[in-house]
């Protein structure tokens, strides 16, 4: 469901109310831009929110981008639109942060050298050096950040600056590190996370040992932007595996293994697809 | 995803161009029709097929219902499209045509009791006397129409008499009876069938035989319309449940009535709510 | 995998040693008693617990029943043994507790209706007279203890004294009462629940409104035998169906009425077949 | 649930009778082989086939393994047992096969080198060039043998020569190329295939590409021994996604690798771990 070269998507949230559709599409033609696909939602029509992603072709469009941008912005402003269009030719770029496990970084890089990916990904992140050579067997560039209880900050404060400017998005790639209030306050919505469980259930450490204690009959995993509380932001995508008792605890993670990069890199494929839509720390995922 | 009772569908398929969606959602906005949902699909937005769904309001509609349609239909001769309304404070009429399996019956008629499917059923038709009892518990009509070899046509067209004008679509639920290309031409994409198998795999009889015999590791079914060629209508829906050497082919006959019962009231759902589209032997379900 | 009419099925738990499966099979092989299947599970096999579960032919048993429970209760004081035997033929009484909602003992009649369980249903109990019409149609009796706040003790005794004698295993079909540590502590991993929610997640009440707040992307449900803790006690089976944020409350319920009655049948067919073992708040389901 | 280090595995298939389990469990524990884990099947008690699997220690066993297994043959000999041991540490040799798809090798590789699979891989084998460096990285052997139509033969000839004595068994990673009746007649059962559907659905060449034109609403995968007829040997693992008419074949092509990986992974797991027994042209994966 990926979207051709030439195309642009134009993502929209605003109050509910008549004639938006209407609006949108009448611009759309006008100025000569095909749509391809469309989807919406009403969260309730008496007064709720509603979302909208148009794709649409730039081929017969008479405007230039800025032109188009700048014109939208007029209609946009009659319905109090929150709004953005992102073009298929403009590549998002991705920060990957690690820690020691390869299986999520490892779905990434492949994604991204198979084409699944359109994404830039100017560098991947790490606490640790394990993972240099496989990251740079794909040709790219690996930093490592190494961290200690008293230079967390610093840390910190050198991720940011490396980031800054060259990047779009982050990708916790099973980063196993907390960051701070003001770093995620950066990239509102722009910080994915997998967590190894199914939230809500098994928030914070070890849920792997969590499950395996309580028996559960289904482990999963979720994808999640990541807000200033625990394994607590709106959630993009989740998957389960089914085990048994027969499952040991490494055997659980094993097989979460399996969830864990699917799962991401279905949220990743979504985000960059421009498919994900946040409110009330929920998603709409078109 | 069930619509309100005070609203109606447009569905429409048409050769793909520019401004159809703006062509539509402007008519409803002038007609003061809000839109709740929209649903649209190209095959190819160069020279190939759009189809398209869009449920609207009612309560601020300017038109009567035969006005609204006749003021549509003129736009629609503009695109040269297919298209139908539906509301949905008419109920469909569904026949349910049955042997002696009761579970997809069952299911149906609890999916009708407990408010799932807004559907009226006039009757229930079947080849043997069993399934009376069920049916009149749920103070609905039942229909006993024996079959022999010698007088299959009389029942045929005892069973078309008895169904003209009392109803809108048949729904197969293991009727184990194939119907003549006459009857099925009586009711085009309107008959729903339900074959226990992943079509295409396992065509015709006894599927659950075959599957034992190639030693597979999932069964299925498969819900879709009718045609004149036995098991290769357009599929609605299809599920699939994991089994494995342990299981004989009576575990097989029980673990698939679940699959069945299960699959065949997603398709009735679909169906009822007007959310397929047929194209080319396929099926759009929006 | 039901097992056949002229069969036992003998469950084992014991500190693992060696030695044990081979004195259990021998045994049973010097009576006569031909195994037709047989699990084993060690939760760690240097001082670990040993479960197994087999299944024999009684046709060329050269015991009476008795006799046989006698002395094999000799080669399992050998080995510390918690053991049980149970007969195919003798089936089990399962009473079936409710409130106002239909769906799961729609299914749990449906199944012992057409042969999947095999079971007695000596009486359905509810404090709402809803239900009876249904249940009396499937031939069973209803029995109505309405309930108030102030005599919740009052009801619980006449229920339990309704059951005494009469049911070996009870299994609340969405019951939404919760019952007293004194009656749980009488029926010991003999009352089956079904919670709608994939547990751990969403304890207590409304969890769809729950799951629907947190914005997950798959709902669940669970049965569990039931402990004093709230939604605490050893899972049996767990499943999930996926949901988007097209979907509603109200469709979240629907969904997850699919959910809850394919599970609950599935835990009470475990049960029904002796295949679960409990240990540690978690089970062993061969 | 891979078994440990220092274990054992004894497969077994016989005629049922009365007293298998006792014979081989009292044989295991007068040898002191402490038994781990036990599976059994039966395709039918009365004259049916009998299957069995047993891990156990071999910390305590008192004879050396080519003793064992020739007291071992004793008691086989008495029940006409067609059986093999496997010793965990003793790896078993894998080729590769690939063509240009670095999915399934990939994959092959990663659980390879995370220690999921306890495998030797002494060659990968292409006919063409383009997986060398990805094979290389990983520190293994790439052999290309060009294909064309006019030495077909001599190249199975070569990679015949290449084989022999070096692997126990073969994956065919989507290979592409068929094997003569002669190579397969080499490596019965030892011969694994991943085919891009869920078979018997769209045997042969395109599978996706059949898929899309049937419109099926899932498509899936399946890995099987290979014999003589294409498409047609023991399954030993399927699985399946869920697609919709807004799949392209190029989105199911690339939502199909995630389950062509993840079943062929699964097999070739079941095939190390000495969990799959085929009879009649199906399989007991334990």
């Amino acid at each position: 469901m990926s979207s051709p070269a030439n195309t642009a998507r134009l993502l929209i949230s605003c109050p509910d109310r008549p004639g938006i559709v209407a609006a949108v599409s009448q611009f759309l033609y006008q100025h000569g831009a095909n749509i391809l696909d469309s989807r919406q939602h009403s969260t309730d029509p008496h007064g709720g929110t509603f979302f909208m992603r148009m794709v649409f072709h730039l081929n017969g469009l008479d405007l230039s981008r800025p032109q188009f941008e700048k014109a939208f912005g007029a209609v946009a402003q009659t319905f109090q639109m929150t709004w953005r269009v992102a073009y298929a030719d403009q590549l998002k770029r991705m920060a990957i942060l690690v820690s020691r496990y390869d299986h999520c970084l490892l779905e990434l890089l492949w994604r991204w050298r198979s084409g699944e990916f359109a994404v830039d990904i100017p560098l991947v992140v790490s606490n640790h050096p394990d993972l240099r050579e496989l990251t740079e067997l794909f040709g790219l560039t690996y930093l490592h950040l190494p961290l200690s209880p008293e230079r967390k900050a610093e840390q910190e404060a050198e991720l940011l600056a490396q980031l800054a400017g060259r990047v779009d998005f982050i990708v916790l790639a099973r980063y196993m590190q907390l960051l701070s209030p003001a770093f995620v306050a950066r990239y509102p919505q722009q910080i994915i996370n997998i967590h190894h469980s199914f939230l809500p259930a098994f928030v914070g450490a070890s849920p792997y040992q969590q499950a395996y204690a309580r028996g559960v009959k289904l482990i999963g995993a979720t994808a999640h932007y990541v807000t200033d509380t625990l394994d607590d932001g709106p959630i993009i995508e989740q998957d389960v595996t089914r085990v048994s008792h027969r499952h040991t605890i490494r055997d659980l993670v094993q097989l979460g293994r399996e969830i864990e990069r699917t799962v991401l890199a279905r949220a990743v494929a979504a985000h960059l697809e421009d498919r994900v839509l946040v409110f009330e720390n929920k998603t709409v995922v078109f």
